[in-house]
């Protein structure tokens, strides 16, 4: 099993935990869940694939529709013991990103495409699939949440990755140091506030 | 004409209704109307289409635009004398998906996928030209209302489709029970408020 | 270099400029800027590649995201000087729009679809980009702005280049006929606003 599938499996199933917490919010049924899930799940890989003409990850192996759907099930079932979904929700998401990143720069390689499109893959498998979530449960989307770099630990992930490569080092340890770096900066950011400057406007605003 | 086609011309006629419908609320011109019924009506397909690396319908078929544009200019010109727009537009998208789930269903059994592909495509090309009808006319989606049954009853049309072609029935009764069960649970959702168990959380809720 | 590419450069770099511009609002970080930025550049050439199953225009030539990104630093560092930035987003907007509808007319034309479909991605092309950016950043979408013509004017230039090219007269001057009348139309909506009738409901609405 290639380490873009192992990658592809790991960030479906925590992603879907993810989309079946946000549904949780939203008091739907079995069904719903597993449909905010799913959408959760394939989504940034799904949009990675259709623009670069590979065949949808999903289709070809229907098994991680079954994974998504399990994990949501799982939190249909398990949620109401958490003390703050939120908390979850936030954490899980780190996770995810940080082997959705990966599996998006896996991908982009093996269909050969020039390095800004694999930086641009990585970021968007990592962030598609939680905007879709967040824009369709009408929440403000954790990749846009003020002050806070998401896009960002995405970005430096990716970028990590390829310098990785560039140094000569195989494709495997050049995944790791993108999930490492990735989930690094994105703990950072919710455990101790990191954050790059953001944008200030000259009150008052217009 | 095949099935699907029928299908997918009843689809794009009374999803691009509810489309204009959606849309009279935002005081928008007849263009304005076009735009967000054509979205409708052929959103759920295109997704599809993309997904299964089809050609997309309309491309090959405008006349579905044709039909499209036709529907929101009747509603342009008449959804005043509605009384409520709202009940309307619960019952078109109650038959608008009743037809659209049987032509994803159709498609995807068209180009041979696994049968998990299958369910996901009737369920997608059902929901997502609503889903984004009512994102970007900023509604709450109705896939999404709170404790109502929509991906539900798509999934079990999608579902009743599947067993009846293992029984060993013809594809058309296959659609026919499709759109039946379909519209059947959706009905009985909106009239009697049939649902299934929804998840609740603990109070007070985090 | 072809018509097309051009006007894509052209779309990219001013699309680019609008939704750093609304990122703004968002108080995000160097990256999230260019993040909305490229969404919104790129979002509608991507979606018309997709639909009509060429190669997505960026992905081939990754030069276009490098010029997103510049337009997304540049605003992130000078965009404290303006006055009134939804004046800037609008009018920028407005030119967006000119250029992006002759773009996709002119890549639909290449690929040799019937008129339906060639007005359709000129609309397309020149609404999803900014339609993916006011969604993404939850805005009330452009392209819905009540009583404001946007799709209207993204129709009528799409038309026009149509009529130039059934005249006999060369691609370019169709395109940049399409570019200008669609300048016009929208311009005159935000200066004089000029507009269509719009739907109205008899009150009390329901």
């Amino acid at each position: 099993m290639s380490w873009v599938l192992v990658l592809d499996y790991a960030s479906v199933f925590i992603f879907a935990l993810t989309g079946a917490l946000v549904a949780s919010r939203s008091q739907l049924d079995i069904v719903g869940f597993v449909f905010v899930a799913c959408l959760t799940a394939v989504g940034g890989g799904t949009v990675r694939d259709v623009i670069l003409d590979r065949g949808v990850f999903w289709v070809t192996e229907p098994s991680f529709v079954v994974v998504a759907s399990g994990a949501a099930m799982f939190v249909f079932f398990t949620a109401h013991v958490l003390e703050s979904r939120q908390k979850a929700i936030f954490w899980l998401d780190a996770v995810a990103l940080a082997v959705a990143v990966p599996a998006g720069v896996g991908a982009a390689l093996s269909v050969g495409v020039a390095w800004p499109i694999v930086l641009i893959m990585g970021v968007a498998t990592g962030c598609f699939g939680g905007l879709m979530r967040d824009v369709v449960c009408n929440e403000v989307p954790l990749v846009l949440k003020q002050g806070e770099p998401y896009v960002t630990c995405a970005l430096a992930g990716a970028g990590a990755a390829l310098i990785v490569l560039t140094l000569g080092e195989p494709l495997g340890l050049a995944l790791i140091a993108c999930a490492v770096v990735t989930f690094v900066l994105r703990g950072g950011a919710l455990a101790f506030g990191w954050r790059l400057p953001v944008y200030k406007s000259r009150p008052p605003r217009v």
